[in-house]
């Protein structure tokens, strides 16, 4: 079999079986995105999540939230109010842990070619323990002003899949022209849409449709590094 | 001019420059994991942090912190105690948030194949917002105990950078001994040690030296999912 065909093979296999998720389905904000990549025979995606606003108690190792021992107190793919959040913690008895964690998105890609324009990560998150054994650390007050900031990296990371959605399209459809020639007559010619070409921007052959930020200010000249590691080699430096 | 040679040429160029970083140096705990890296014909790093606690104020549009408008009250690379927060807060007149940043490290890679022992991410963070306006959200007691957790994370991140680094330098050794066969006949033969291989285990062929993990649960059977996107296709579904 080709590795066109097994491809097929496993992505028809993995989207047949029944989703595992606690939630058993593709959060609403990211159906179509997952519809878009899932329609293309080159990809499939194999888990995503819209962004949430999440509170977690306990399972804390020195260093991490264990998933074995953590469990979860409140989960919302929507804005939160800080009552939500005051009655969830009252069944806190560890370390209670408020997180918003931005659109995240796992897809195989049928070749590494491919896999150049979905290098695609973001670290806009929001991670704030709120209580310690049971005892909460923080005033009310402060739960409703986190949960401010919470609802407005929710309502920006909402507006970043939109436009992540609408540059995939783009480029999705450049590739498709690209493709209406005989691939051995573009690959002859080193024309591929998605290879870095001579004398090409570095911003841009670094996959301009790529809207998710690093928000780590690295302390170097860096400064217009979008954080995305896209695995190839700029020729024009 | 061949890519082999471009690479050099523009290596050279990069290593070359001043390091422009407000320090002006490599961190110190990951001065051999860089040098082992620059050591390699294939490998360059152009950025790198350790790791770090980092008191930000201001600058916050909305979403996520500016850069532009941002003013680093305190940076350390090392545990932290709260006097040091405190005394840097009195400082703060804006939106004073406090981070543990885990190391990070950008590296170009000669060809696309050497990019994938290198996909390296970590989300271990602490983003936690402390003042507002200048205000003072939160306790002395509560800083402290966010110290406590921050200074965990920071020894836990010097213990990853080390299992990194042996790793790595494990990986670069087994890629030298299948480099000293001729390349050609490598390639010929499917044989090269960072190609994924049929009927190769998912787990092996998703990079096993990569030690960052993500803790982002995703809410599906991808439990053992180390948060590495490595892209390219296993072939062992």
């Amino acid at each position: 079999m080709d590795r066109s065909a097994e491809f097929r093979r496993w992505k028809a296999q993995c989207l047949s079986k029944a989703d595992l998720s606690r939630k058993g389905s593709v959060d609403e904000d990211v159906v179509e995105l997952v519809q878009l990549l899932n329609g293309r025979e080159e990809f499939f995606t194999t888990s995503s999540c819209a962004g949430r606003i999440i509170l977690l108690d306990g399972g804390i190792d020195g260093f991490e939230v264990q998933k074995q021992n953590c469990c979860w107190l409140l989960v919302t793919h929507k804005p939160c109010v800080k009552d939500d959040v005051i009655v969830a913690l009252k069944k806190a008895n560890s370390d209670a842990i408020l997180k918003f964690e931005p659109f995240i998105l796992h897809v195989q890609c049928r070749q590494l070619q491919d896999a150049q324009i979905l290098a695609v990560r973001s670290t806009h998150g929001l991670e704030v323990p709120l209580s310690h054994k049971g005892q909460l650390m923080v005033t009310e007050e402060y739960i409703d002003f986190l949960l401010k900031i919470a609802n407005q990296k929710m309502e920006e990371n909402k507006k970043r899949i939109e436009r992540f959605y609408s540059c995939l399209q783009h480029a999705l459809e450049r590739e498709a022209i690209t493709n209406s020639h005989p691939r051995e007559k573009i690959r002859g010619e080193e024309n591929s849409s998605y290879s870095p070409k001579k004398k090409r921007n570095p911003e841009k052959a670094r996959g301009k449709c790529i809207t998710e930020e690093n928000d780590k200010e690295l302390e170097n000249d860096d400064d217009d590094d979008p954080g995305i590691s896209v695995p190839f080699f700029p020729e024009d430096y």
